[in-house]
């Protein structure tokens, strides 16, 4: 008789983000005329750039004739798109990485979550505290977990690595040997940066435990100083010991037209089985490629034209981080992050808890935060506001928190 | 130490379609004035319909606008297009599916192959022999079979259920008792279908010994026949014991663009536990929703005037499935399916096996069709052609055939 993945009812509530709108919903049901600004959930305002959506226009009339139409696409991404990749995002930037070894996919999300399958079931996980829950729920979905200890706030059997106030919310290396270790640099949510040196560091502590650094680069366009690394490749070593994980999501756009990529490195493997084919045989068996016109519009992003204007569009959105922070400062909050991040770490005043914060924000502000909590007992006393809003409600949302 | 999932290590050779590409640009290389026909990949060549194209330039305009830009979409899918594939695909048939049982998804293929996740690990699987190898392989990398027997070109653990020309490519109840039985109708790879009587007569039995169907029906828009179910939910009980698989790939040819949907009624559940509540989960953790354009796209599919063109696409395709049927029938092969179903069976002739035949068709009529050993032992003296090809290649394929 037919059993259910029982590891499923481990998880705890709702995904983090169903939750939140859940509450909203609520909210507005009983206030309909209330004025509610988001700014919680990271989800991005600014339309497609015109280069994009040119690009869109032109890939979906080759849609529409029989000389042009395309149908399948191949399994890892078209070339051009992974020529393209290769050559501004890494050979640009001194990294050795070839157009094969860059996996063309429909996000970065579904990428994080996927990649624990190639690793073996009973692979110790280090992940930050607080994390993207992601990479945590995909691993206790697999059975890589205990059960969650809710006193702990936390599931059994996962390294957590504490990101606080004192080590400038990046991870001390853990006490316990991991197999696979969840870097995001910058940090989602804290909004924090690893340097090079830094980077480098758990790199080499990597390599020399045998580990595997899974690094979600996904807001790495938001890195506005020189000595922050882009991609973990920038390490010496990281070929060996990394996997890097990239969206376009916010980067130009993308959220609502879905495409990212992974890239492994031909020489990655464990215990001489090589990742890369593992990952190869995943894609060819159980995804289907990523649209075309939307790999013709991730390869408009890096035209020149392309290039400039979500240049334009990441501005936008640091010139609001940079209105939340100082004001949020300027009113006495302590905020973290938001100087090469889209997201702001706020701390809860006199100590109060994140999900309480969040009501008194949505109730008394109209304004809605993720609750540190949601991302891990350190959190418990942060919320994270992100920059994707509008100008005009970033300003306003400020000026309600301030009068609160 | 990390080490690899070493389920993976059990797969046998590449992915089939991957194989066949390695074998044909292999002879294109050494042949490159062969004008090689593709028969063999079940990939559409038709362009996409004016109505689709038209849905796909307007949500693009949107994307492009900051009033109208949508960032990311619902989880589980728009609202707008759920309604509309609920009215269209099941309350027109009389199937009772409201729209939030349909899971709006990037196709089925992913959807085939992630559906395993949320079964316990140790759950037995029943699939037909010949059978679509994603079924197969996403449970080998989850550990749920033995390893490869090549003699018996199978794995240990599954449940094959012959399908043959003597029970009309429709497989008998299996001996032993499966948790999870895969079907589908019309088939992939051998164009069988299922009358209704069958397929309630596996409804009744997957209630009895309480198994869940995976029900891929992928290919119902080429049912040409009123007795032929389009829906497993037209079978009275279907909705307490099946999981049905929806694509719009073949039905509109959107192989590059990538839309499919699952269908979890509420009420189906293992052992208590609701499988529509796991598959939400899984959605919301690890998937981001499939492109709001796309959606758009989808939606136009069931226009009026969309409707009517892609039922020309399918009725072209038909014509070229006829072509191939009889024109293969008159030349004294044995040929099946291509009446419901965009699939030929076609028996090897004098009992050459499929990898033999196929190479001859490769080399000397320049003919690229599928082994059917691919899909499984049972299809070891057979070859899977597509009618997706042009009208004029299918014509000229077949007549090179004939020739041989």
């Amino acid at each position: 008789m037919v059993r259910a993945n029982e590891n499923y009812l481990k998880l705890q509530g709702s995904y983090l983000f169903s939750e939140i709108g859940r509450r909203v919903r609520e909210y507005r049901a009983l206030h309909p005329e209330a004025e509610v600004i988001r700014l919680g959930i990271g989800d991005v305002t600014q339309p497609l750039s015109q280069e994009v959506i040119r690009a869109l226009h032109l890939a979906v009339d080759e849609m529409g004739s029989t000389d042009t139409f395309r149908g399948y696409a191949p399994d890892l991404g078209y070339d051009f798109l992974r020529e393209t990749i290769a050559l501004n995002d890494f050979k640009s930037r001194g990294c050795d990485i070839s157009p094969d070894e860059i996996f063309v996919s429909d996000g970065a999300k579904c990428d994080c979550s996927n990649i624990q399958e190639i690793f073996a079931a009973d692979s110790r996980i280090a992940v930050c505290d607080p994390v993207y829950p992601v990479y945590v729920d995909s691993n206790v979905m697999a059975g890589r977990t205990g059960v969650y200890d809710s006193g702990a706030g936390r599931y059994g059997g996962v390294i957590y690595m504490p990101c606080t106030q004192d080590n400038g919310f990046v991870p001390d290396f853990p006490q316990e040997i991991p197999d696979l270790i969840y870097l995001c640099f910058p940090n989602n949510p804290t909004g924090a940066v690893m340097s090079k040196d830094r980077l480098g560091e758990w790199v080499a502590y990597a390599l020399k435990i045998g580990a595997v650094i899974l690094y979600d680069a996904a807001y790495e366009a938001y890195i506005a100083g020189d000595d922050i690394p882009h991609s973990i490749y920038e390490c010496e070593g990281a070929k060996s010991c990394a996997i890097e994980f990239r969206s376009f999501s916010k980067t130009a756009g993308f959220t609502g037209l879905r495409l990212g990529y992974t890239v492994i490195p031909k020489e990655l493997s464990a215990r001489g089985v090589s990742l890369w084919q593992l990952w190869a045989r995943r894609h060819g068996t159980k995804y289907n490629g990523a649209p075309y016109i939307v790999q013709r519009a991730g390869e408009a992003v890096y035209s020149e034209k392309g290039r400039e204007q979500v240049k334009e569009q990441v501005a936008y959105y640091m010139e609001n981080a940079r209105i939340i922070r100082e004001g949020l400062a300027a009113a006495g909050y302590s905020v973290f992050g938001g100087e090469h991040a889209p997201y702001i770490w706020l701390k809860t005043p006199q100590g109060t808890d994140g999900w309480t914060f969040f009501d008194t924000l949505l109730t008394k502000a109209n304004v809605v935060g993720t609750p540190g909590a949601g991302f891990g007992p350190a959190g418990e006393q942060y919320l994270r506001l992100t920059a994707f809003g509008s100008r005009d409600n970033t300003i306003k949302a400020i000026e309600r928190i301030r009068q609160l």
